[in-house]
């Protein structure tokens, strides 16, 4: 049996929710140590759809996502959640019906809910995230759900990470919301026009009608259309392109190769091109290029 | 007299403002030339005041760019503005009123008005930005405005990186928008209360006591509060910390290395490691170990 001596990686294989749990932390706290667990878990990686959920504050994305878990777990799917929306009651920025309607999920054994409590550094919030998936896609989830909220280009590279995008819609929301929302359209492999009941609907899947990409109707508070949408999400993870996964590694690769090098960076040397460049004594360009030399 | 022939760098010196133009388009594509330009600028930077204009989608951040633009105007200020806010008339996301008050500065040889074409890719927006900043402060531009809608990190960082930030807030937004606002709170050195004039405006003065920062009331259609607002602007950048400066080129330095580092890697062995991470014959912490011991 594993035993706390055992290592996390091999505990997480096994199912162990509290080794999962303390090795999000470490992961996202980017302690050294993190290092081994990723390595152990990364073979039994790749079985998870990993699905971005995004789309602008007040189209609904945390209420769906919440259905979402519903719906799959009805069709026995073991579900995890990455919150990277500061608004989603996920990540404990909350009004108090949609606290409620998430409690539920959290005292259910098939549902992980992660929340992201810090925001990247240097990088951004990206690396963090997909090493915080794998060890979630290791750990057995068949789905992992990472919700953003889709305006700063922070977030539309974590749902671009993902293996596929749903972008949620929802009529009646203002004209700069509509301005914002155009940067994220196109990252999309599925749209849910949700709050379909409302106001506005209609000429708002009037709209998406030009956009090439198939368009599901969900009334999230209700359930309505949740299979509807499990269904178009299947069919999607079923022709993935398999191109998707090498660009998604070879973007991955980089940004790692990036955070590692500036780790790595002495801070005394920094520190003494700081002073140099901020009394204009030399330039930035300059100092790079010596760097690069070493 | 500088000529089609004489370096970029010399013809932005001189205030040349197609040269400027020109240098922003290299510099914005990231081709090689433009780091001799931003090598030959540099000595001349440093003396303009770069300000960050951040807010939520909604709070009137361009059109308070605009007031603001011509209160300095009217004091004499050569005013340049670098529009990363994917909402704002000044990036070409605009309802038409906004755009008409825009037009005025398009015509004002004291005014510089660029958009951000592109999100930045790996890296994010905040490099290119700061490099465009650094050309029009060595143009020779007192005020250096930036804005951004303050959502995303990546946003964010752009509006950290200036020398000041001002954070814009309006009544009458949804819980949602309140919710996202919380993240740029904390990077304001001025807030903004626009909108000064509508229901609500009273309360939200209230509610934003607690922070520890001057706030300014503004009517930005009517130009109510901009003479105040530039008195407060001049009292931050007549009180700046030193060490501002320092902490700046510390991340900007990291940041381009990081970049710079990215860029140099060999294609091939990139794509070669890409295949074999997707095929799970390798986890890509090994390999960027491997990478970092070249």
């Amino acid at each position: 049996m594993a035993g706390p001596q055992t290592p996390l990686s091999e505990r997480i294989l096994k199912g162990d929710i509290r080794a999962l749990a303390r090795a999000c932390t470490l992961v996202e706290n980017r302690v050294p140590e993190s290092a081994a667990i990723l390595k152990g878990v990364f073979p039994h990686s790749g079985r998870a759809f990993t699905l971005g959920i995004t789309g602008s504050p007040g189209a609904g994305k945390s209420t769906l996502t919440s259905a979402l878990i519903a719906e799959l777990r009805s069709r026995r799917q073991r579900v995890a959640v990455i919150a990277v929306d500061p608004s989603s009651p996920f990540s404990g920025g909350a009004i108090l019906g949609d606290r409620i309607r998430m409690a539920a999920h959290h005292e259910d054994p098939g549902v992980f809910i992660r929340s992201m409590a810090t925001r990247g550094a240097l990088g951004g919030l990206a690396p963090t995230t997909h090493d915080l998936a794998l060890l979630l896609d290791a750990a057995g989830f068949d789905w992992i759900l990472i919700e953003t909220v889709g305006v700063g280009q922070d977030e539309v590279d974590v749902a671009r990470l993902a293996q596929a995008t749903a972008v949620v819609l929802a009529p009646g929301m203002g004209d700069d919301v509509q301005a914002i929302k155009a940067g994220i359209l196109e990252i999309a492999d599925v749209f849910v026009l949700n709050k379909a009941d409302q106001p506005g609907a209609a000429r708002l899947e009037q709209d998406m009608h030009e956009w090439p990409r198939p368009l599901v109707k969900t009334v999230a508070t209700s359930g309505e259309g949740l299979p509807e949408l499990c269904q178009a999400l299947e069919s999607i993870r079923a022709t993935l392109p398999p191109l998707r996964a090498q660009a998604h590694w070879d973007y991955r690769l980089r940004q790692m190769f990036a955070e590692r090098v500036v780790a790595r960076l002495d801070p005394e040397l920094v520190a003494q091109a700081v002073r140099r460049v901020a009394g204009r004594e030399c330039d930035p360009y300059t100092i790079i290029e010596e760097w690069l030399k070493v």
